[in-house]
């Protein structure tokens, strides 16, 4: 797909180019915490992005050496991409094609030892939500279970030895054929682990995805698999703090937001949430956003006065991994595919709750009781 | 006070000086979204920081215009300051000279048209709890009601025309005489509005308060007051979301966070969580740092393996605003005392709501049981 303008390539790549190193490194210092050194990533996995056309990159977040625990290391992967064939193609190519990209971008992942990674929101199918057409978006939906990108990924998990979080298009088959938003967790030995659903669901700007599936009924389940605990608060779900709070109650340790937002919008936003759920929660997160623009067939309205269009602006890329610390690595590209490798010691979540002490200090009880009494029907809030 | 070392000035205009327009606006855009005019200051207000040597930032946060509201318009002012005397100076004698550059920056800030200010945590004092002596630091605190620094502060507010949140070290004398961290709101007639005692209390780094004083019992209060209603979370409240959002639930439009923070520990967080709280919340933030760094007579260790010393490092200022569509103004500086006044329409806070909808979306009854299903002793978290 092309980009309807010229896109600003990268923020960091701008500070890095402009600023003069003191000054570069009190800027990054300030703005994105502790240094997080890069890894070198293997000739092969160079080689295979020349040719495929997509960015890599690989950080590596040290923790402190305990006496009794032993590091815990574990090499997550991040994807970002753009739809492949125009959104005019039959349901089938579309599909295809994006298997075979991701099929591409995975086999990089592999090359650099990812254990546990995660594509982005809906990956299976352009964000075609904004239209509020049902044809033939609603086609692109499937099983959970059985669904032919799960069957597609399950080879992967057991070819790599890989765990997959896969967000598609979900069809409740055996409840009244709906829909929902849902990320599919995929162990390392090709089995469905279980599934999460969308908890919150927009309704602003072209994000009409209430038309097409309701607020997930899944609560907050942390996956418990053979690299570490993992949870996924998929997209606009990064916007409520209380959703990233459940999933650190159940002890999750990386927690993955795959996302598909564009633009003015939201892009102020995006270094800002999952990066602060991540402080606040004491584990990793990694937020994930696809790229590009996506042009429909069929002309859609975005509730601000403008006329009719028929595209969703930029999806902005920059997808980002945020240690417990809230130290970060740049973004990927705003503009291109990309792989990003974070490779994390798990033991760092620990090490920053006993250092801050937000868990120790959150008075949960207090929150359990303040919720309760605001959520009664005649409740009078505290106006002083 | 003199700093520890030479201190980088400020973020925003390391970038103004080496960043080309194009890409400055585009940097800009990315990490503080819309750009928030500047407001022109007085002659008289300009003679006054010049003369006291202070640092004066002025911005607007428009609305749309509405059909049915009227623009509702406030101005809100935040002061950072440094400690005058040193901390060896007579207790008298410091509180003294702190009231006496405080009022000067008061009456800037009235001669701005300030309705509402903010100064920062303990203002009356130096940041004495990294010490654990309780002499004379415990001797700092006073009435809530009717210590001296109310009665200081109740004259300006009536004198001005000015609700002013004081944040001090109370001494509850008639609840066993213990010390609370607490906000006083006092109106723009005089009386004492009501208080806020902070919640979430830090035991990490040189922030030993827990010695002092025990976690806030007065719930989220919202105080309306003639021009808006308002609320504090103070200082290391902001790192947990949770206190944010039941301000929010109470129907808060701007939170000040009077805060007193230093160096590597928490910089790389100051942008992140005031500005997320915004965000979620649909309200204003106003962050506030003191600025400078305290040396203390008594040596005090940090708990990180490091030798006995005398100073808490650098404070390093940087107060901000944010709206609550995630734009924010720049920091005030790292090094200087300062006011920043910020003219805000409140009716941005329910166009917000209208648009990104995070009120509507956030389930908070989901959130009631969760929580009290996770606080009973039982719980058994949601693993999978």
């Amino acid at each position: 797909m092309r980009t309807a303008k010229p896109q600003f390539e990268s923020l960091e790549k701008c500070l890095s180019d402009h600023l003069p190193p003191k000054e570069l490194a009190e800027v990054k210092r300030i703005l994105y915490g502790k240094d997080i050194p890069k890894l070198d990533i293997n000739v092969e996995t160079k080689r295979l992005a020349e040719e495929h056309d997509f960015e890599i990159q690989s950080y590596n977040f040290e923790a402190n050496v305990e006496q009794l625990r032993a590091p815990r290391i574990v090499k997550i992967g991040l994807i970002q991409n753009q739809i492949v064939l125009p959104t005019t193609s039959p349901v089938k190519a579309q599909q295809d094609a994006l298997y075979n990209r991701i099929a591409t971008l995975i086999k990089a992942a592999a090359s650099c030892g990812v254990n546990i990674l995660c594509l982005q929101e809906a990956w299976t199918m352009p964000f075609a939500f904004c239209t509020r057409e049902r044809l033939p978006w609603c086609e692109f939906a499937e099983s959970a279970e059985e669904g032919p990108s799960i069957v597609f990924i399950q080879k992967l998990c057991v070819q790599y030895n890989m765990v997959i979080v896969s967000p598609i298009l979900e069809r409740d088959n055996n409840n009244g054929e709906v829909l929902w938003n849902t990320a599919v967790v995929i162990s390392n030995t090709g089995h469905v682990l279980g599934k999460h659903r969308k908890n919150h669901i927009p309704r602003v700007g072209d994000f009409n995805e209430s038309t097409y599936y309701m607020e997930g009924n899944t609560g907050h389940p942390v996956f418990q698999t053979h690299f570490g605990r993992i949870a996924i608060n998929i997209c606009y779900g990064r916007h409520h703090p209380q959703n990233w709070l459940m999933f650190g109650v159940n002890g999750a340790e990386v927690v993955f937001n795959p996302s598909a937002t564009v633009g003015d919008l939201s892009e102020p936003l995006w270094g800002i949430e999952a990066r602060n759920a991540a402080i606040a929660n004491s584990y990793f997160t990694c937020a994930i956003n696809r790229v590009g623009t996506e042009v429909f067939p069929q002309e859609f309205t975005s509730g601000d006065g403008q006329p009719a269009h028929r595209d969703f602006g930029h999806f902005y890329g920059s997808s980002y991994v945020t240690g417990p610390d809230g130290s970060r690595t740049p973004g990927l590209s705003r503009t291109r595919d990309g792989l990003l490798v974070a490779q994390l010691d798990l033991n760092l979540c620990r090490q920053m709750k006993d250092s801050w002490g937000f868990r120790l200090t959150q008075r949960l009880d207090l929150y359990a009781k303040s919720l309760t009494e605001a959520t009664n029907g005649d409740h009078v809030p505290q106006i002083i």
